[in-house]
């Protein structure tokens, strides 16, 4: 499948590593054409990869993910124009806010009544936004057997039900199971798993580790 | 030991009730000191439950349980008056604001950059507030064998040391075990377990089964 990755942090380089990995061609977005860790992730894998802005990765993508920074990842998007329409975001961001001190709190705007999976969906109405992986570290999201067997809980969300169905296809090859894989329904329920973060990052904090994730045990 | 439950609610009632079937004495404290719900828990139970006034309930404590609705917690506790001084509140509530529809959000001046159990520390600097237990459903609270073979994660937080070992304690005697009781550090530490509430809301609903906690898996 041909895939755009933007963002080219942490999460960004192993998500689109991964795909790779998996036989996928990824397309890096960011900001800049020359960014140089696209350049690095491009110069990294032999085959399969390759860089430019956010609108040549969304062009060259079936499939979106949202690995940008939570705080900017509107502006991101934006910036890729009208090459995301009609296609699957996966939004895997956090909308949080580091201004008012660690560990951090979440933007007011796109928190509790909001969230920043709403907020990209009502910006791109023509697009297919699915909420998912962004409750873990990354190393987990695309290795879930690092940990307990693999038998610990990822949130899906969004709106269109068919593009729910395709993107648990990819997290299947990510390592993720049926029934470890919790739809929550549409993407207001972003709010929830938007939510996961203030917790996740007092337990990392106390526990020193990050590669931890949550399970519903019932 | 002597225990205030201050709230009437099912909360209330199940922790009022699994405190007397361990051998507390439990003084359900009220608006009124003759609500109808603290006097059928009273008169449910043969011995060691009284019932009384917010302020009845606190001077009787040497604990006292905050089983109020989170957004009425700090003027049922005001009530209560001096009596609160120098005791431990251990607060289970959670600031859920139902005037924006279902599922409810979190109550904005107590959530996020504030919370319920920082600012009920506030009201009462001589009080030692320890928050746990306000991230599952009551049934659990004081029986988590019921799912998992109790294997699974409760929180607690708070400023001063003791007050959150007598509180472990208390959580022992409802069966919680010592490896699943994660101290998250000081009071602040609310913001994220009440940060539960917004998934928490949404796995029940879209599960539809309320009997369920979060495990951290690692």
């Amino acid at each position: 499948m041909k895939i755009a990755v933007v963002g080219t942090g942490m999460v960004g380089e192993t998500i689109g590593s991964r795909l790779i990995e998996l036989g996928h061609q990824v397309a890096m977005g960011s900001r800049s054409a020359s960014n140089e860790k696209a350049l690095a992730f491009v110069g990294k894998h032999k085959t399969g990869a390759s860089a430019g802005t956010f609108a040549d990765a969304a062009k060259f993508g079936d499939v979106i993910f949202n690995c940008t920074k939570g705080e900017s990842s509107i502006d991101a998007l934006k910036l890729a124009g009208d090459a995301i329409n009609g296609k699957i975001i996966v939004d895997i961001s956090n909308p949080l806010d580091f201004s008012k001190g660690q560990p951090a709190s979440l933007l007011p705007a796109l928190s509790n009544t909001n969230s920043l999976g709403e907020e990209i969906q009502k910006t791109f109405p023509n697009a297919k936004v699915v909420k998912t992986l962004n409750t873990m570290w990354c190393g987990l999201m695309v290795n879930p057997s690092m940990i307990g067997g693999g038998d610990h809980t990822n949130f899906i969300c969004g709106n269109d039900v068919d593009a729910k169905s395709q993107v648990k296809a990819l997290l299947k090859e990510f390592g993720w199971k049926e029934q470890n894989i919790l739809d929550l329904g549409d993407i207001s329920n972003a709010r929830g798993t938007e939510a996961v973060l203030p917790i996740w990052l007092r337990v990392w904090g106390a526990t020193q580790n990050g590669a931890f994730n949550f399970k519903i045990v019932s």
